[in-house]
């Protein structure tokens, strides 16, 4: 039997501190046909609620740690305020949408990330979560009932204790876990319009990555022997796209969040197939 | 066809600031067996994290107005952290919670409380709802599949608005909507034994009320013209409760949240019956 195709979109803080084009982002979210999943990430706001709160932001080795306070502000801010209002105004768009984070019906189970020794010393990341489980057969019935969840990127432990997530490997479980039962495309909605073959150069998008291609973009550039032909803030990413491919998703599109559509023809952004 | 029973639990504020009581209280809750439905008031911590982001307290004729401002608040504040943690804590007791506001899946689509004319002028009391109508097919579907739904008191417009709303009224919405399909007992869990013969005395709890007492406890004390027999801080409660049984609730229950099972056999509290 053919499966039934679903979109995972996610979109990061910078369209989120946007009124406009989130608003924009919405519309075409909205517009989207069939099975879909919204996840979002955080934004600036929390970092002003933390800050109005007097929460002191802790850095070890120019890490963040997520401590109790600072959980509470990102449940309150990501999982409240920021879900609630993509779910009314996507409500307002005709679109059925269903805000969750990962402890509504056990969607997402993670595990709190254990500590990292590294030559400095050990860094425990507190309230950070690794995703462990996906609840899919609750996913699934609501997307048969043309629900469409809307995650933030908070998430909890079977035992019941909230942890901060990142909101890309949240999208990619969610899309790797679904691809079992639906054809899935996984999007990442950012602010530049693909993965850049020169980073400083926005029409040097690279239309398609395949593995091959891939290798060779972790290179050194020409001449070097250190560094990757590609810019290395995009490596993650690719690395977390290739993963969810040879887990199930069928593609991931890498592109700018306003877009959708286009990414979704595979006319603009960076498409990632094996 | 006999009707399943659903027990709809409404937990005020006093509650929520208690972290050994709503432990205690998340412990009962979860054990309580059948369909189920929790909704959460506020608490103190919105208060704080409003002033924290100095926010003004906007206030015309002793009424509280919901700017917008304190509206983001609210909405961090009861569908996120109180909302979310809540949720996570009853996961961890093996109880399938889902975290809702009204806006999700429009399970509570609300108006703007229209202005009202005084005496002293008009006052607008800002983003601040009133229930329209309750989408029990949806709600149903989960209480079917063994999902608890958690709501807070922010609901949405059709339009995608988001409002402040009375937890009371919502609890009472969602368990007279439900009646039509279950047999549903509504319980107001606060920091009292009951409804009070006496308010000065928790040893006064009066058992059970009929419409005819009901009736009676409004009348003026013994020798007096004005006032009422029951504390007039209850009143509105009971006009709920009341409102709730004509619209098709089999019972209401008033009493300490703590003395869930109790209220639930019967044995303390106040029953409100038709």
């Amino acid at each position: 039997m053919q499966k039934q195709p679903l979109t995972v979109v996610k979109i990061g803080g910078n369209i989120i501190d946007n009124p406009s084009h989130l608003q924009s982002f919405l519309q075409l979210f909205a517009q989207v046909p069939g099975a879909k999943i919204l996840v979002h990430g955080g934004g600036k706001l929390a970092t002003r609620v933390a800050e109005a709160m007097g929460i002191q932001q802790q850095m070890v080795n120019g890490r963040r740690i997520t401590n109790e306070a600072t959980l509470q502000v990102v449940t309150m801010v990501y999982a409240g305020f920021i879900n609630k209002s993509l779910v009314a105004v996507l409500q307002g768009q005709g679109c059925q949408a269903l805000g969750l984070c990962g402890a509504d019906a056990q969607t997402i189970v993670s595990k709190k990330r254990p500590a990292v020794t590294t030559p400095e010393g050990t860094i425990d990341y507190g309230f950070v979560g690794n995703v462990e489980s996906i609840n899919s057969t609750a996913i699934q019935r609501w997307l048969q009932q043309g629900i469409t969840p809307v995650f933030s990127a908070i998430t909890a432990t079977a035992e019941g204790q909230l942890l901060n997530t990142n909101a890309d490997t949240v999208a990619q479980s969610l899309a790797t876990a679904l691809s079992e039962h639906y054809q899935t495309s996984l999007v990442y909605g950012f602010e530049k319009p693909g993965v850049l073959m020169n980073v400083a150069d926005d029409t040097s998008v690279i239309p398609q990555i395949n593995p091959t291609l891939y290798q060779q973009l972790l290179l050194p550039p020409a001449g070097q022997t250190t560094g990757s032909v590609i810019f290395e803030g995009m490596i993650p990413k690719l690395q977390n796209a290739f993963e969810a491919l040879h887990r199930g998703v069928q593609k991931v599109i890498i592109g700018h969040a306003l877009h959708l559509p286009q990414l979704l023809l595979g006319t603009q952004g960076t498409t990632l197939q094996l």
